[in-house]
């Protein structure tokens, strides 16, 4: 064994060298404190070193880094800005970490076109900021969007607040320059509203780096809306306030952001920043109206009216930009305040359609009985994107196990009223045996064929995102032996 | 030779056989005369006779139909209504032409969550008119909305007047239901805002029936806007109606639809319609704003300042629906209005960055005059999607081949401004030539890749959309023989 541990050794000397040769010294980590601070992303629980890290800041150096790789047959995990919450960055111990982080520039900012053209670090927010001058926008606003990067953003199709109504990333990009496996640069998209051939775009969103190292992103930009208003609904009943978001919704009108926290996240929050939340409130709805001002006040009568005839018990409007900053801005602390009532938090991701959010609440409510581990619910109700945030401490054993177990029921949930296991955080490694139950033999084979067409060898982010056939048959005996699908827990709502 | 003709019908009977084992044999067309209304699609330039025609009504039908031609290896080319305007439809000589013409039913509106589950048959206005009656309609419209079915829209990724607004196709899908070459059903998307895995959805809309056969549809559904209007502006200069589309844009207004005519299409069409447009002017634009009556009102004050302030000689806004749809009379017969001034006309299709419409709409009267063929423009000038109609007498000895020839060169104007060979019509048969120019070997190589990971054989829709290495050599051969990139009239704006 201590033979093979000197070939790993002299593998790895050798490809630093090599890397050496195309990147300044500086640009190749190798030593184990250098590579500590990526050893995970947001989702801290997985945790591993890479063998080598690499910040290149040139296109070329991209192209030259992935040449070497894809001959040496050494697998590439690239990384933003290391925020995503599904573990799509983790790193490998055999393999290159390739950090996008120095590429931080925005290109160029085109208001004729309401276009801009970024480097793949840059912030999300700064997108924005940039292109304020100019009375324009970026609006995909994923809750990171102070730290998280556009590339990853791309990489793991983000959403946001604001998402019900401007859409996801893939519905706000235009062009992405890309690497391949084997150090092509691929133009994909176009500045226009479509472009001919297969559409690369949007298969390229999403694919957590599975296919492609993004390397430049053209997103559109839009008009900074004239005015924005919200309106604070509180309910007595969970169930009520979910009738509610149907009620806004099936009323004609789309709000730029439709949300719900419920007592739990509610009282957390409120303890922690001082929103002005009713804390004997069951639930409440933020529901942000932007456009014109005529538009706007229109709105606001016509969601006043449905929240109060769907029983809201205390509705409120903000007067100004202040108060609503301020009713914001419990939504916005509602992770970190997680921290007064419990020592750690899973925050899990999935979506389901809207007129089941009631029923799926409920199961998740049940569900934490069961598990005896507390729950509290955050979430982008108008689009069905629920956060169940489960509760729990990390010190006292079996607690992590059992909140996975809880989390991948919620997960189950969702999948059985028609939802699905993801609404914005990627599948990464915590989802993957979940991918199993979402999908047929059929469909991930037709996944691994397109992985295939980009990357032959599999040397791009492996093991994240598409669970292998045999890593299925595992989950299946695995899931047999925790427990029987279908749920009781559905049958007895 | 006589041989080989008797081994080709022998190897047609066959087939014959092996379909009526799994259709009713009046579903299955193999004689010349049940075969010649199937010859061509709306590019009636091209025509072929298929092989053999089925009808199928079932989905097991349809994956019995792909496995035994899979087995068999026989192409298979899918077809909708046949509205199509790029030879996406085109039947082979050695083919079976699959029609979902039986497929014509709606199976499911759900107005609480806003979709519709869709036979891929459904005519495109079918969709709006049965949503009408829970206040709900599909947004894109292509022009042949009367008869286009919903399959053929997704696999050509339609648009339409309003997608400046509410996007293409692709923006307004929520699942899809396909068939792959080799029988298997697969399910792509989710009625939820997003997927985890690779997004097939998209991949497949637009794909022009290279990936799988669309057999189910699930589209979003919107809420009919409360109100609509229409704003007529003449311009007496083509250039200033052109910086007006994107003073509008530029002032952050999104309008509904924002189209423009000139002069040869405005004369034509009022000569046919009685429209009431302005003969004498230079170019029209027709901008629809809609949404609640106050937000109609603030955005018709606001394009009709822009729109004097750039120098319009006519500005008129529709004062009740009857005097809207007057307005829109005129645009939608421009196409079968030509007939008023050319036996024939040929529509192009091609996309720009808005801020060149002045440009390149120059460099296509100069190539009118320099291939001696007179040409229209009606197009979607919000979104930069050009329709130059080149009228041209197909009696004329060589005509057709000029105006394909003219035709060619306007969309290398497109590319040369950056922007795409195609807005919503695909690239067919018709535009495979193009395609060669607008990407390099690496991009081809990875459609030929993904193309492989769906349809190894190449059985499905062979020839159309992606171009083989061989073909690009081809066409960079006549290329060079017809003249130089880059062009000329370019360098002369």
């Amino acid at each position: 064994m201590a033979v093979a541990q000197s070939d790993i050794a002299d593998h790895k000397s050798q490809l630093v060298r090599d890397l050496q040769s195309i990147l300044p010294a500086e640009s190749v980590l190798h030593r184990t404190e250098d590579l500590a601070p990526f050893e995970c992303d947001g989702l801290s629980a997985y945790r591993q070193l890479p063998m080598i890290v690499v910040l290149p800041d040139t296109i070329d150096q991209v192209q030259a880094i992935m040449r070497l790789c894809s001959t040496a047959g050494v697998p590439v995990v690239a990384r933003g800005a290391g925020t995503g919450l599904s573990g799509g960055a983790l790193p490998l111990d055999n393999g290159v970490l390739l950090s996008l982080a120095r590429f931080n520039r925005i290109l160029d900012i085109d208001a004729d076109n309401r276009c801009a053209r970024l480097q793949p670090g840059v912030r999300n927010l700064a997108i924005s900021e940039a292109a304020a001058a100019y009375g324009l926008y970026y609006a995909p606003d994923p809750s990171s969007q102070i730290a998280c990067s556009i590339g990853g953003n791309v990489a793991e199709n983000s959403g946001g607040v604001h998402c019900l109504k401007y859409g996801l990333t893939v519905h706000n990009l235009l062009e992405l320059k890309v690497v391949t496996v084997d150090g092509n640069l691929l133009t994909i998209g176009n500045r226009a509203l479509d472009a001919p051939g297969y559409d690369l775009l949007a298969l390229m969103t999403g694919s957590e780096g599975m296919l492609g190292v993004i390397v430049e992103v053209t997103v559109k930009l839009l008009p900074s809306p004239e005015s924005a208003r919200v309106i604070l609904a509180a309910f007595d009943d969970v169930e009520r306030a979910g009738e509610a978001v149907a009620a806004i919704i099936g009323a004609g009108i789309i709000p730029a952001g439709l949300e719900m926290m419920d007592g739990p996240a509610i009282r957390a929050v409120e303890d922690f920043v001082h929103a002005g939340y009713p804390t004997d409130a069951a639930a409440i709805l933020l529901c942000e109206v932007d456009g014109t001002e005529a538009e706007v006040a229109e709105h606001i009568d016509a969601v006043t009216a449905v929240v109060e005839r769907e029983g809201a018990t205390d509705v409120r409007v903000s007067r100004d930009d202040a108060e609503r900053a301020l009713f914001w801005s419990g939504r916005k602390a509602a992770f970190p305040a997680m921290g007064r009532i419990a020592p750690d938090y899973y925050c899990m991701d999935g979506t389901i359609p809207r007129r089941h959010l009631a029923r799926v609440l409920k199961g998740i409510y049940a569900l934490s009985e069961e598990y005896g581990q507390g729950v509290a619910n955050v979430f982008h109700a108008g689009d069905g994107n629920l956060h169940p945030l489960i509760l729990y401490d990390a010190n006292n054993p079996g607690e992590l196990e059992r909140t996975e177990a809880y989390g991948g029921k919620i997960l189950e949930l969702c999948l059985e009223v028609g939802g699905t296991i993801t609404g914005e955080h990627g599948v990464g490694v915590e989802k993957i045996g979940h991918m199993c139950l979402q999908f047929n033999d059929a469909e991930r084979d037709q996944f691994h064929a397109i992985k295939a067409a980009f990357d032959p060898h599999g040397l791009l982010n492996p093991g994240k995102a598409v669970p292998t056939l045999n890593r299925c048959a595992e989950f299946g005996a695995m899931h047999v032996h925790n427990g029987e699908l279908p749920h009781p827990e559905l049958e007895r709502l």
